[in-house]
């Protein structure tokens, strides 16, 4: 059964999601609708992005991904699907699709020209879903949109090296819903240039030189049962399971005893450093 | 096969929706159960009615919309299940229906009666379920209550005109994720009364004398892209997908740059007027 | 058609839970993926079993529950599979199925151990999905764990009656969406010691002499219409729809009026005590 997935700014609240799914389901009747998520940032793209990027490579292969932020059609965003990794997305060219392709190169984009001549405040209802149907139905990518080269791209996402190549300069690319800070430098990235060295990994005040494989990793399960509250609220790095350099607090609660960005007073675009020996 | 959306105060993170879900699939086994809501404000009534008139249009015809709000049965609020356009819903006599009926006359409506003598804190999962379930198996309304005429009343959404026909005075029905303030003017009401007039609409502190066809349409694309960014964050008045006049801040993040409610200072029922030449 | 829910603590924004599903669906195509919630706090394990406890009793039996809450494989905390009161539950080995056991003893335990060399940050995506599958598809228990007597014990939830079984000291177990206080006293705890004695239920600075069956059994409805309004907002105790004691505020909205845990002034483990004649 087709698989199409939605991730938006819409929030919890308000109709849109939902009249979203209702429109899919008044024009297929069988296709599985999942909600990847529905409270990204407003505008945000690059959370967006970070969130897709990771979710859908978990779904069957021909899933159909639809992405409402920041769709509206202008001038310069207009409408795109494109095939890439085994995947259908759907967006708008607003540069997230730079990002999601960041690694893997689209086998195939179209600039969607179904659009009749109404213009539409809600273009996710009016157009995305026709897009989706079209393609859980076997259609292809032709019929919907014509074959384009160059999407719009954002720069911002990479991580810098210094010429000596003993310094990573990264930024924070995502804060979790336990507060964790993701850092935009993957383990990857990581290991090609600091091949083994020693580093210190710094951002703001707090500072570490290793980086674990888990959180609890972290912690020594050694100590007596009654000091090992104690580890609870430990400040750690660690590879999260996105592939990112995540710095992190074992437990954390972000409305209780805080959380790593609180704690270590990092915020999005905030910069992280790598210095190897 | 069969739909069952739900539309409640839940919230996102207590048991009750996963038991409603829960409870229909122990009743049917083929049927689809949508989330449309569950963070409408507790015991918001016009709110609820605002998400759901919005979202039922798209769904298929036959669909049935569990409107879990103020549920409680008691003497004066008793349970109803209503077809009207083509559509089930199933919700407490608390003035609900009448924000829905506001256009369409129900077809049917029927005031449920399969209560047994046990009282329940959980009308929906207790009542309401049994209803829709009886009703996805293509059960008739009047098997499962006694056919009604009157119904509780809220009078509230509708905006008031001057007796020279020059002045519309509506009020904030609605803020939506973004911080975008809804008012309760929709486009019919004003192209009604305006008649093509000059206007000038004002809510507090702003003023606008257009109303866009989409948000987009108040930006001038023309710029050089080095000024574009000025753009964002314009305020404007639009026609929004629903059809109501709204006003908002392009492209705001409330989080972050504002948004129109907090930047224009609008919250729920505070007044919009709309003068004509 | 097997079903699996879905109680996490990875919140409305991240990916996780877009990956979970997806990765069910990448293994299923016949399957039913519930989300009871994602809204629990961040490693809340009581507030975890409140929920589940109380929405896995609506789903058919059978029903396969992952319960994704601190649930990295620690040498202390290992994963677990249980059949309980005719359904599965995965869940780490933290104490939460003690929770969910106190009343119904599980019919069978097992720790899993298809776990291969490879740690893992996203047990809930690497290990749960692949043994609720496993279980969906009509696989055993014994073939992903080996059984075991012993779980991880969490004392907390028992309320404690003194000597003379005049007084009952309970504590506040969950605050709702409606920010209604949740006591750990269940109505048949309460029964079997009152016998049906006046008593006296206290809980910082409210008392109340009588627990109604429901909200507005509370209310007095022969009261004129317009007398009526002062009703909203009258405090209550009530057998709430779980089987707990709860205090509440009729209709309350925490964001406008406030709420019962606001104005009582209440928070999680907050003693309440009840004094019998």
């Amino acid at each position: 059964m087709a698989i199409i997935t939605l991730t938006t700014d819409f929030g919890e609240k308000d109709y849109f999601a939902g009249a979203v799914k209702g429109a899919i389901y008044s024009e297929l009747d069988e296709v599985r609708i999942v909600d990847v998520s529905h409270s990204v940032s407003p505008f945000h793209i690059s959370e967006a992005a970070y969130i897709i990027k990771n979710a859908y490579k978990s779904f069957p292969k021909g899933s159909i991904h639809i992405i409402g932020i920041d769709s509206e059609l202008t001038p310069e965003n207009k409408h795109l699907a494109v095939y890439l990794d085994e995947h259908y997305f759907i967006c708008a060219n607003n540069g997230i699709l730079s990002l999601l392709a960041s690694e893997i190169n689209p086998e195939k984009i179209v600039e969607i020209n179904i659009h009749d001549k109404i213009e539409t405040n809600f273009p996710v209802l009016d157009v995305f879903v026709k897009v989706a149907c079209h393609l859980a139905r076997g259609g292809t990518l032709e019929v919907i949109g014509k074959n384009i080269k160059e999407i719009k791209y954002l720069k911002q996402l990479e991580p810098i090296i210094n010429s000596d190549k003993n310094q990573i300069i990264g930024h924070v690319l995502y804060i979790d819903n336990y507060g964790n800070v993701v850092t935009n430098i993957t383990r990857k990235f990581f290991e090609n240039i600091g091949k083994g060295r020693d580093f210190v990994l710094s951002a703001r005040m707090v500072t570490f030189s290793e980086i674990h494989e888990t959180y609890s990793d972290a912690i020594n399960f050694d100590l007596e049962k009654d000091k090992r509250g104690e580890e609870d609220g430990k400040k750690l790095a660690v590879f999260n399971s996105a592939g990112y350099i995540e710095l992190a607090i074992y437990k954390s609660n972000p409305h209780t005893v805080g959380s790593a960005s609180t704690l270590f007073g990092l915020d999005l675009l905030d910069t992280v450093t790598i210095n190897f020996e």
